[in-house]
């Protein structure tokens, strides 16, 4: 492909344009104009195509010089594209198969050709049908701690951390998404922002009054802007999530930057709180208690793999330059090592539920909604369920540091889910 | 200049190779050969020369290719010159006339010709002579709130302050020296490592066993190296301080990099500590207790200022992304942006003391001495005033978080100062 300038693929145009890319005729079979292509894109930004040969298929990933769910009003930098494909090789080394093989990747293009995941189906969709994957807590307890323990100075030698920092400091326009939509526009009237209404407009007026919410959300977006602890994931929702009873994939790190652990912890861990609530919703084909209680358990087993996974890797991996083990396991002193550890982990879970309330409102709140509440058609019955959840989600934020355990966070998400109920 | 392979400047050979710099001679005179050079580089790492012509005086300051201290066995990259010039610049635009004017910046040459400050004298060696000096308190508590303030996503945008993180993430060699000297070496037998012994020797035993201290000061390192909330000078120590009775300028910012506010102002604060418990080494010529008072009058002066001046820009140059206008007193909430900066600057206070007294432990632990110490020939007195100032940085580190004023600290280190007096 010599190509150069930017131009957006077409069902159309796709084989012939990409049909000289010895990886891609390598998988689908030679004759690209056998090619069967259809576009996916169901997200908010990108066109997504699948492309089938007579020897297999490949998914083409391109970004588009606008964000796709508002239109060239909103310009977005292509170069989205270089750090998807540059946090997925790394996201590939730290935590061996958990994401999509990539083919081939072209810049100027901003595409990304890669492996079709089939029958995988993403997560979220899954959440809505009621379907209790076996795998998940596992797979993402574990993607979790190695992706983002391998990716800190815990585990690198910092000066390859601070070269990586410096390549994706230059992600502004996305995490700028972020630092907005997340953490910004939902505790104000901002243009983007819709809710449910009128059903959810006094609880949401209460919440953009509520002076200690909005100091903690300011406390969290700044410490998502300026704790460049680990390469992060940076949009680790269910619906970057794909799935089989076998297998869990995560995809989309285009948001991938430095920032604070807490932040990919609290974002996934948010949205199976959000699958909880949203249930009595997609109750028309019989009762969700046990989908209720398998959301539950999931966040729980989530946050014990990742812990578990997270003290493994300290104590065997610790390699990096913070908390050396010239000072502790080297002197005699591996307790000291302990004590480290048990500090870190309870600053990563305060800041993981303070993270995990401001993603729950903003998807209720702000511009970028989740399908689980979406879904539900009757205005009246998605606001009885988004209504526990922005509470819950403001317990979260305001209360972070007096939470002990996961245990006590899911008995009140119960105890608010009950008393919601009419 | 037409050089461009680095050569190292000798007092011979600088008039002939800078007599072409127009800045350089509009300042100085047009006649290089007439130019007086004498080498003056006290510090650690460049050489300082100072140029004399017949209209006036410039410096020049060259990077070596290692450290000078140590010699061509510890290599160190040119590049710190051009950290350097550039912070030179930012802190200008922040706290204006409060840094060396530039002249000039070759960069292949790793060299800044820059204002020469006369009749100022590095503050650290009037500390040592006693001289309480009027202005210091004052002009530091508003240079470090202001660089500290307008460096960061509070005021800038934070395109430009990300950018600036990436420019400034490649200082790793130098960000490497505090990373290894303060936080690492000084809690175990590193091999650069010495201390006045064997007085101190069963106190650094001591020091080195004791498990909270070793993780509070990783913690602090851990802090230091992910946390790039604003530009930092870096080195802000006394040495890097001029001073004359009506002015004070910092100099020597190429330790810059972005970090957490808290570490200038604690590296700051634990200088004047390490003077205040220095005295009593040097009363040969009478009581140093006016000093010492004035010494713990200035740390709590700095701070005020500092905290004044932090709050005054909090409220009326807060453009930043930050804790937004538009979600406190746009609404009405003006009280909600008081409360998020109380709950900022007591972070800032806390941290300030953990890195105050790493800081004093490194200097007295570690490779990179300072002279408030080391000018104190005989060693059973040196060893009794460096006791007590380990002792009090270890109070510090440990228990930050409980410390509520600065005159608790200052009470604290008057306590321990009586209390180790023959």
């Amino acid at each position: 492909m010599t190509q150069t300038a930017f131009e957006a693929l077409t069902v159309e145009s796709l084989p012939g344009r990409l049909g000289g890319i010895a990886a891609l005729v390598e998988r689908l079979g030679e004759d690209s104009s056998a090619w069967k292509v259809r576009e996916v894109g169901d997200g908010n930004l990108n066109l997504v195509f699948i492309v089938e040969g007579s020897k297999g298929a490949a998914v083409v990933k391109q970004a588009l010089p606008y964000v796709r769910l508002v239109g060239d009003s909103w310009p977005l930098p292509l170069k989205r594209s270089f750090f998807e494909y540059h946090a997925l090789k790394r996201q590939e080394a730290r935590a061996p198969g958990t994401v999509p093989a990539i083919y081939h990747f072209d810049e100027a293009q901003a595409l990304i050709v890669m492996e079709f995941l089939s029958p995988h189906i993403i997560l979220r969709k899954e959440l809505i049908a009621g379907r209790e994957l076996p795998r998940i807590a596992e797979d993402l307890g574990l993607f979790t701690a190695r992706t983002l323990f391998r990716g800190s100075d815990f585990h690198m030698a910092t000066r390859d951390r601070k070269a990586d920092l410096a390549l994706f400091a230059d992600n502004v326009e996305l995490c700028g998404i972020t630092e907005d939509l997340v953490f910004t526009d939902p505790y104000f009237e901002a243009k983007l922002n819709r809710h449910t209404s009128p059903q959810l407009d006094p609880l949401v007026a209460e919440l953009r009054a509520d002076r200690d919410l909005k100091v903690e959300a300011q406390r969290l977006k700044h410490l998502f802007a300026s704790k460049a602890e680990t390469l992060l994931h940076g949009d680790l929702h269910t619906g970057s999530i794909m799935v089989t009873d076998e297998e869990t994939r995560v995809i989309d790190p285009e948001f991938a930057f430095y920032g604070p652990i807490a932040f990919d912890v609290g974002m996934l861990l948010a949205n199976f709180w959000m699958a909880y609530f949203s249930q009595r919703g997609h109750e028309e084909n019989g009762s969700r208690d046990s989908m209720r209680a398998y959301l539950l358990r999931t966040t729980a087993e989530i946050w014990s793999v990742f812990r578990g996974e997270f003290s493994r890797l300290w104590r065997t991996e610790r390699t990096g330059m913070l908390y050396h083990r010239s000072l502790f396991e080297d002197r005699g002193d591996a307790l000291g090592a302990e004590q480290a550890l048990d500090r870190l982990l309870h600053e990563i879970w305060e800041d993981t539920l303070g993270f995990a309330g401001v993603e729950i409102h903003r998807r209720i709140l702000g511009l970028a909604h989740n399908a689980d509440f979406e879904t539900i058609e009757d205005a009246d019955l998605r606001a009885s369920c988004e209504a526990p959840a922005l509470k819950f989600g403001r317990h979260l934020a305001v209360n972070c540091r007096q939470i002990h355990s996961i245990e006590e966070v899911n008995n009140l998400a119960a105890l608010i889910e009950k008393e919601s109920r009419p």
